[in-house]
């Protein structure tokens, strides 16, 4: 089953490491998209915003990487179970080339 | 800029098509994916929901779609200028397949 999303986006806010029980590193940021895409034919200007989570030693290394345009990608998932907000959790992180 | 969405879903909802001003039919549909996916080496359960638009004359063919099983592709734009909720722009669709 496909969930993968490939995004360019700036790092709009980075919340502090928090760590599970288990001692696992997790970093939520929230990531700004700005673009041009084909619609019937008709380029179009799309913004989103969407929380992103890193989970693991990736973590630790973009701690401080607000202001920075980076491609992610990863999988969506709902917040919680009775919260349907869409979270990406982002499997795949690199500053943005170019 | 990448802004792009692989999705395997169950059409849940999908309204009545609506028109444009110049005509063009739009198709709104609640989209419910169900998976497992790879997270720091554990295998977790993955469930979202997430609205879609399909413009043009997809959309015609796609009205009565209701409880199919589809894989999607297309950007994530938010609702309006105003709402941030997320919206998958649909830029193909197909049953899915196996």
């Amino acid at each position: 089953m496909f969930n993968q999303l490939t995004l360019s986006a700036e790092v709009g806010e980075a919340a502090d490491i928090r760590y599970t029980p288990a001692g696992i590193p997790i970093l939520m940021m929230k990531l700004t998209h700005q673009s041009q895409q084909q619609e019937m034919d008709i380029l179009r200007q799309v913004t989103c915003e969407i929380d992103a989570k890193i989970t693991g030693d990736m973590a630790l290394k973009w701690q401080n990487s607000v202001g920075q345009v980076v491609e992610v990608q990863g999988f969506l998932a709902k917040r919680s179970l009775k919260n349907n907000q869409l979270v990406l959790h982002i499997q795949h992180i690199e500053m943005k080339k170019g």
